[in-house]
């Protein structure tokens, strides 16, 4: 295989590795990645009431090592989620075995992720006999990072993945991120793996902070179907091998490595977004002119996840009306005669009525991979931007068949 | 055409009509229905923001007339919303020229409906030249009845009506309704067009509360795809003409009416879900055991409109991990341990894990054309029942296409 990325694009002090185990029926179902001294870690997970054992396994480790560890194991083609008492001992025992295999480390630094099919049994034997090669084969290649990749794909069709620098003190620190997720996908938190790993040096607190800085307008500003997942987890390792000294809260140095870190989760986020389960193209919902942001947002991401928004942009429809009535639905008080529609730049409706357009030249523009979509209820200033993909009948057919 | 009702379940003092002006490519587009005397009325309206010409103009009608109505006008094909002041201008008019061919009456006397595409203004000069000709050949016929049901038609792929009777000291009164809607279908009264007429007597106060306490179990209770229209309306008309007493709030007469009015309503609802775009089953998800009617009603909306839910539904899939993950995420607080969930009566999640059972069988029983869920959260003593459809391709091919 091919890397997809150079090898100097890789932060310092950080391994990685891919097998297949046997929980897929074909490819790369386990990754590794291991951090060469114990890395500070932040961690977001879904706020979904139903959380998956990993999740709920990687919360108390997080909190025993108190925010320092060593290394990630990730399995695809099970979610290990509703799976009872029984689930939580095979993610603790994952934890136990990869933890013992890298150096008789303590179990609670390492976090247990999984995605996949919820509510059957995970074949806990086919991981744990895995565990002594994958942590064998672990190397700080662009290769083996672009193996992991790939080895936390579930019905997502490419791997995800983008890098950024900055320099802390004249020093380079490097950020490299990866991502999957392709349905069950929806803001606040609860939408997806995702993983970056830095050679910067930071308090669990500072990066704690960053994570949360940095989610906001790149992960939590996306959505495909409005479902939220049992185990959706973003981790971020800082291992300070880069030999850049420690940024701390709110200083220069703070803020472009958040710059930085942003760059890479808004990336993930737009790849999500793109490789949504069936979708033709990414779909940018820019409310302006709202009472205030907390309108703009909800308007926007309800508009984001109306099914007869989504199928029209499927077929490249300058449906505008359905635009205005999602609008109407979401909540927000506004005056429907003052509003303004754009797609793909076209002005559509003012005033709240429609404004003349070339159906034609305006159903081409809709083909794009990219509409952006402007809604201004010229009322306030509140503003939100929010991503999301068209709704096509492969959707349908993915999810339709996904299980049996 | 064959009348699908016999001519006897007609209510007295009602006539029918419809004709194509044009408004659609083919087919009836323009329905009236008639009362011979002034009938007590009782109106729901769309709860979006966003309200169509013929919402508004109706709305002023009603309390100008204080509720005593002699008719009402709809078209297809055309939505008369996001038209601006043009647009309550043609609402207006096509009221006028109705109650003035009826019999020069105050046009305050009509009520207006208009469904079909958002923001494309409404071709008032088909209409007005119909109105003659609609009027004049109004009929009290079962065929009438039925071509009216057809000319309210958009994506709906059959009419759907209902009938029902009472008996109100000792004279029996009839009911009579009809519905369209088959996408932009979402609860809380702004489902859909549905109009119920019936000769029973009663006041438009007792009226009105007998179309409240309808809906809830009824069109409340349904979703097809969670966006809710600009135009819905339901509307009942009453007009005395069987000769029973009058009926008056919560006696036993008031008892048997609604009775007769939730079966006319709650046929039309499950009719409408049969119906939605696309559908080849009605889903029925209760929930059970929650900590209250209001959480369990939460829930089950949440599990109703989750896309993957939905389209696991399309492909016959036992996939009840979907289901406890939406649950997971609609905010409501329960312990997910103890959660039981039945799909078509199999019981396949017990405290929250899988109980095993024969997916082949399921798989068939799945793909029956009604398919029951019931979340048991063993919590409380809450529950709630919503109606629902799968989600298919052809939803996609049918809304990606709708307006170009």
């Amino acid at each position: 295989m091919k890397p997809p990325i150079d090898a100097s694009l890789l932060p310092r002090g950080f391994k990685f590795s891919a097998v297949a185990c046997g929980l897929k029926k074909s490819g790369l179902d386990l990754g590794l990645i291991v951090s060469d001294v114990p890395a500070s870690a932040a961690c977001l997970f879904t706020t979904n009431r139903v959380q998956a054992a990993p999740v709920f396994v990687s919360r108390v480790h997080l909190s025993q090592s108190r925010h320092k560890m060593r290394g990630i194991i990730v399995n695809s083609g099970n979610a290990n989620c509703a799976t009872g008492a029984e689930g939580i001992s095979v993610a603790a025992t994952t934890a136990l075995k990869t933890a013992w295999e890298l150096g008789r480390h303590h179990p609670s630094q390492i976090l247990v992720c999984s995605t996949g099919v919820i509510g059957v049994p995970l074949p806990w034997k086919k991981i744990i006999k895995a565990i002594p090669h994958i942590v064998r084969t672990r190397t700080a290649t662009a290769t083996a990072f672009a193996q992991f990749t790939r080895a936390i794909m579930t019905t997502d069709t490419r791997p995800k993945f983008a890098a950024a620098n900055c320099r802390i003190g004249g020093k380079k620190v490097r950020l490299l991120g990866c991502a999957k997720g392709a349905g069950m996908i929806h803001p606040n938190m609860a939408t997806m793996l995702a993983f970056v790993v830095t050679d910067v040096a930071a308090s669990p607190n500072v990066l704690r902070r960053a994570l949360r800085d940095a989610v906001c307008g790149t992960f939590n500003a996306i959505t495909v179907d409005g479902d939220t997942s049992t185990n959706d987890t973003l981790a971020l390792l800082a291992n300070g091998a880069s030999g850049a000294r420690a940024i701390r809260w709110d200083n220069a140095d703070y803020r472009k490595f958040l710059g930085a870190l942003e760059s890479v989760c808004h990336s993930l986020a737009l790849q999500i977004v793109a490789d949504g389960e069936g979708a033709r193209r990414v779909v940018e919902i820019e409310v302006r002119g709202a009472p205030s942001d907390r309108d703009a947002d909800q308007m926007a991401r309800t508009i984001a996840n109306s099914p007869l928004v989504k199928t029209a942009l499927a077929g490249g429809d300058p449906n505008w009306g359905r635009i205005l009535a999602a609008a109407g639905r979401s909540g927000v008080r506004f005056k429907p005669d003052r509003v303004e529609i754009r797609m793909a730049g076209i002005l559509m409706c003012r005033n709240g009525s429609e404004h003349s357009f070339g159906e034609r030249a305006a159903h081409r523009k809709l083909l794009a991979t990219h509409v952006p979509i402007v809604v201004n209820l010229r009322a306030g200033k509140g503003t939100a931007r929010i991503w999301t993909c068209d709704f096509t009948g492969d959707y349908v057919r993915i999810n339709a068949s996904y299980r049996s």
